[in-house]
């Protein structure tokens, strides 16, 4: 009997079927990627191995926890940590590490951090979706214990806990990106006052210049002290020393946050020979299957086709994770799914502007290759026979040999959020500015002007195409 | 001289050009097409005929004139009177009424309502932009003084007056589509007790049936009766006569609302051989010619291609009248642009619920012939972990054998205008659920969910496809 079974489960490989999947995160992706591969095959063995010591938490959600407008960390946590033993029959084994891996044994080395022992974990087939981490600027005194990470559920706990515990007054983000201006809106909320480094020219370096000197003056309206093109030296007992334009200066802070990007949580793969490719991420094919057959990856670990481009590129995004992950768990368990990859939509708000981009932006169209024009134009969020409408700027990036859109842009009041999306779907579908000039949009007083906004920008590059 | 320029006139004309360009109606549509016409030829003679007093108002604003949210109806004047002829050169006669049409002569008839003389325009070519004008119902006492339209500025004026004058405490609006609603929401503002009659067996007919359902419940919330499935048989001093099932009733109101649906005014174009469609708008191709080579249409007045079915349809809307419009304009000037066409999207805010749809319902799709499913649910318009997430409801209707999405509709309190947007864009570019379920659409926990709604429905399509 043994002897049978043993015999079919050995065929059943061969065959390429398997009955124990492995999932490293038990974040949006993995258990996107657990879920679907339960709901495509009941049968086999589902372990999902997490680092952290909690499972399917928002952690776009983090910084309105800091600021207190959401009361709980819990409220982020999308699901209770049994559901997925109860509801799926997906084992979730939280604080265990995954830090090294034998591809051709098919063995996983994990550290449980609770026990502190050494275990080894079998796969047959592998989904990796082991995220990404914040990167870590180094500069002197980084490691100290003023200075603080954004990123995980503990990184959040850990911040909170000292702003409740030493009321600080002053504080330096090191990083002005999304998450950087994010949490300097939280911190700002909370009394304490703060200035922004960074190092590049302007904050908001993912999108186009004018949306980074729109949010710079709104937040220096709002208080806080933007210092661009400035490097962070060290970081001491109560200040920052900084450099700008060759000049020194020390900042006065009590403690430092860091947002300074992220990088692929891809180090465990040292010993293998994984395929990598930008900031570490794993390179995939639209099946999400990795460089081994067997090995799946999804989520901020792994790369994306750029639909703009055709190239795989890392787009490292919640929306992107859990559709990746879906596919990942479709096909690691038998299935034969496709992920057609993303255009890097993102949207977010900050100091109460939204503001959103999708598809490349103009010096990535350039660098690509592609004759690329920018437009730029302001427009009313909606009819101005109704009060209350509100300026939205929006930039057009268009390939003239095509005349497709290659990117938008878009940054304000209201209107922004879902009204990237329209460009997002268009670029998805490499329409022209001709036929988005046309496109059929939703239009009442209250919510559009008749033209929309994202019909009128596409009508000025028109003329522009047209040499008008 | 005089004989080589009418020489070289006749020799334009033999050669399809002209000099002398007529626009019919002075609103949107007709002002789209006489600026762009101008953009195109800066040489050629325009001249647009209006009928009533104003060019260019804003007439999905008039309600809210009504309930005095916006309030100077000059508000709704998108230009100011002297603008075309000052900015653009074009002559603007308003209170101008075509009342015939002689295509062989290239003559028009006209009424000059100031004067109570009756002109003749010549043309060279002619872009017709005549509108709409509400369905008068046949019933006894549709006539008298205690009974109102409301489709332009006069009828606004004459119904405000008569508000404020008279003090109505009590009135019935006969017909339950968007207008006739929000008139419903403008009159209770003002205080006044509304009953909306509807004939057919629910109200907002080019909607889903549980669209209707929600907002009948929504306008009973606030107040306001809704009688469906009931005919009004007579208009009398003080009340309306209804059958409902059978049983008459009396129901009291002090004045009565007439919003009972448009049809294409073309009236004048009796005598012509003008080929008329659906409610007698005037059938055009994409270059929005007539059944005449030297007449185009746009606007209220003439058919659109529906993209959905391919075929033309009547789907008078501001947004498909500005573009025909300008498309009409340039190749009324010589020029040659297309207009693809339409899908129908449609959006209102009624009582604080926004409402959209786009694409086709599921009964003209089962009727086109297409093997259409129909999916609805509830989901949140923005993550649960930021506070104030509203839920919509989400239609889709796909068609099973290409897995294409035919028409998709919405309601809920916020999220909903733009959104329908991301389906407009979807269904003019043929997209399949499939495609539309993996769409890279905008997230951030204050503005969406991680699948956006969008997304969501068309996952549940693609299981229900999969016959899951």
């Amino acid at each position: 009997m043994v002897k049978s079974l043993t015999a079919k489960k050995k065929a059943a490989m061969y065959n390429g079927l398997y009955n124990n999947l492995v999932v490293i995160g038990g974040n949006a992706a993995g258990l996107a990627a657990a879920s679907q591969a339960r709901r495509k095959n009941p049968d086999i063995g589902i372990t999902v191995l997490e680092s952290g010591k909690y499972v399917s938490y928002g952690s776009c959600g983090l910084p309105y926890f800091i600021s207190g407008y959401v009361k709980k960390i819990e409220d982020l946590f999308a699901y209770p940590r049994d559901f997925f033993k109860q509801e799926r029959n997906i084992d979730v084994l939280t604080s265990h590490q995954v830090v090294g891996m034998d591809p051709a044994k098919r063995q996983l080395l994990v550290n449980a951090a609770d026990s502190g022992e050494n275990k080894v974990f079998s796969y047959d087939r592998l989904v990796i979706a082991s995220g990404a981490s914040p990167v870590i600027p180094r500069i002197k005194g980084a490691g100290s214990s003023n200075v603080f990470n954004f990123w995980t559920v503990d990184d959040a706990r850990r911040l909170k806990d000292h702003i409740e515990q030493n009321s600080p007054r002053k504080a330096a983000v090191i990083g002005g990106g999304q998450i950087g201006l994010l949490m300097a809106e939280a911190l700002k909320k909370l009394g304490i006052s703060v200035t922004v480094i960074e190092a590049a020219d302007r904050i908001l370096g993912g999108f186009e210049p004018e949306i980074s000197t729109i949010m710079t003056r709104k937040a220096e309206m709002e208080g806080i002290e933007v210092l661009a093109g400035t490097e962070a030296l060290s970081i001491n007992d109560s200040s920052v020393t900084i450099e700008n334009s060759g000049e020194r200066e020390d900042i006065p802070c009590d403690f430092v946050l860091f947002s300074a990007g992220i990088r692929a949580n891809t180090g465990f793969l040292e010993e293998t020979s994984m395929e990598l490719g930008k900031k570490n991420a794993i390179i995939v094919d639209n099946k999400q299957q990795t460089s081994y057959m067997n090995i799946y990856a999804c989520g901020d670990c792994a790369t994306v086709k750029n639909l703009v481009t055709g190239k795989q590129d890392y787009i490292p995004s919640a929306g992107n994770g859990v559709k990746a992950g879906r596919i990942a768990g479709e096909n690691a368990a038998g299935g034969s799914g496709s992920f057609p990859g993303s255009v890097g939509t993102v949207v977010d708000k900050i100091l109460d502007l939204e503001l959103a981009r999708t598809g490349i932006g103009s010096v990535e169209a350039i660098d690509l290759g592609f004759e690329a024009i920018k437009l730029i134009d302001s427009y009313a969020s909606h009819a101005g026979s109704v009060p209350g409408a509100k300026k939205i700027a929006v930039i057009a990036i268009v390939d003239t040999r095509t005349r497709r859109l290659l990117g938008a842009q878009m940054i304000g009041a209201e209107g922004v959020g879902k009204r990237i999306d329209v460009f997002a779907a268009a670029i998805t579908n490499e329409m022209t500015v001709d036929d988005i000039y046309m496109l059929d949009l939703s239009y009442s007083p209250a919510i559009s002007t008749v033209w929309d906004p994202v019909n009128k920008i596409c009508g000025k590059a028109v003329l522009a195409l047209d040499g008008k």
